[in-house]
């Protein structure tokens, strides 16, 4: 069934997102910060742009936002002209936002109050995953509310799962990145021990991603790490971003977390070389600097 | 070509690998420290069973080992009635024990200076790979030993690569090691902090199994960390033996492997627990014991 939807957040992700939606047969209304990209999206794909997320949101049976940290998420949705001030009851946000579990918590508090519903459904499956509408999307909140958003959801997502109440969505993507922090060190460490030793790095990788140690980080980033070219892919200062919230919800929740605390610093040292737009496999750029004596 | 071989260690390892060249057709003189089990695996696939590794060797062509430690294949090699006392000039000693890089450059120049060949040789794939002949066999020495001793290797492997001189196979082996103690580590506390959240753990490895997070032991070993079921596959205390090798090893050439260090410590708390026979996955069981204060 065809909706009118709003997307806020025309980034790297949201961009391709509202176009599956709008070839959806969806009519879409954007907004974006910098406006001259939300006219580009309508020339290109129709439906209209509104100068604030409040206007975008008036008409809309569901609203979306993809934007870039918990700041901005309070902007568009509490913020003065946030969409909260004109979204009409019975409608339903959807955040694709990676922000913390605990504003997703207080935002369905505050939409329930108004008679509207809040999900927090962040993603996964990158720029890439993106434009070829085949996204992962970690979903908390309510049933019906999801229920009702998973058809337009799956436009651009291949998997789109309702892990449990408010907040669960971010908590689920919070796993997923304390997962990789260990991996890719791991990874790191051992290309960097293989090249120390003499060894043929690429060749080492070939044989061990058959067994025991395979991972997608080694069948992906392995060749471009052995190069040491990191001019791509999810950026250290976004992973920098979800360790923060990690590292807090962890000390809330009293989990121990101690090699993705580790690998937060490493990434500060990252950074600290240039790194911040790197990809996260950067992480053998530090191993591999001139060491301090 | 059916050969004369000789097979020093029937371990779990060992045991069906010298039955696997018996099947292909091979006369294989086995010997075990504990003599009964070579008396056992000769009467199931016949061939013959020597009282020391110097009479096991003495008229074969191609000498397998797969044994414990360092110590374990310095006897069995150079000690008292090791096999190498008695191999004859042009033969090649192939050694699957997963032992230090250093002690196979030494054996390897002991055995060319007695006119033989010295392998290093370790494997991957356990106990199930070795009973379905699909190891993994990571190769250092002479490219003209390697060559006349692939086909016999094949017959318990699905891969063999020669990785460089002698040393290159344990140092293989030891990224392998170094890749999958940081990949453990993550995946022990993303799995920890997803309960300590409140999330079904087995919902939420579901979901990001699918992505930049998935690993062989994601696949694998999550279903039984999320139980806290470790009674099977390689045990700590092995781990913990080739970690120490390599963080030796790392010292000599420089290489900075922290978080593979750290995860020794790791272990070693696991072990503490009564953990040092259980597999390599329970670092999840040290994240939730109950917490020092």
């Amino acid at each position: 069934m065809a909706e009118d939807v709003a997307f806020i957040g025309l980034g790297i992700m949201g961009y391709p997102m509202a176009g599956h939606l709008a070839r959806a047969g969806h009519q879409v209304t954007v907004y974006n910060r910098t406006q001259s990209k939300a006219q580009r999206w309508v020339e290109e794909h129709g439906g209209a742009a509104a100068p604030t997320p409040a206007e975008a949101a008036a008409d809309a049976g569901f609203v979306f936002a993809c934007v870039g940290r918990d700041s901005d998420l309070r902007e568009v949705t509490v913020g003065e002209n946030g969409a909260f001030s004109r979204m009409q009851p019975g409608t339903v946000f959807i955040d694709h936002t990676t922000a913390s579990a605990h504003l997703a918590r207080e935002l369905a508090g505050i939409a329930q109050q108004k008679g509207f519903e809040f999900l927090d459904a962040p993603i996964s499956g990158g720029q890439v995953g993106a434009e070829n509408g085949v996204l992962t999307v970690m979903v908390g909140g309510d049933e019906g509310a999801f229920a009702s958003a998973e058809p337009l959801i799956e436009s651009y997502a291949r998997m789109v799962k309702l892990m449990g109440p408010s907040g669960s969505g971010q908590l689920t993507k919070m796993v997923n990145q304390i997962c990789i922090a260990g991996l890719v060190q791991g990874l790191a460490e051992g290309i960097h021990f293989a090249k120390r030793a003499g060894l043929d790095a690429g060749a080492v990788i070939d044989v061990i991603s058959k067994g025991a140690a395979q991972s997608w980080q080694m069948e992906n980033r392995a060749p471009t790490m052995i190069e040491g070219r990191f001019e791509f892919g999810f950026a250290v200062e976004w992973m920098r971003k979800d360790l923060g919230m990690i590292l807090e919800e962890a000390e809330r929740n009293g989990a121990r977390i101690d090699v993705a605390a580790l690998v937060d610093q490493f990434y500060a040292e990252v950074e600290a070389l240039g790194g911040k737009r790197w990809d996260t496999s950067s992480l053998i750029a530090r191993l591999e600097r001139p060491q301090d004596k």
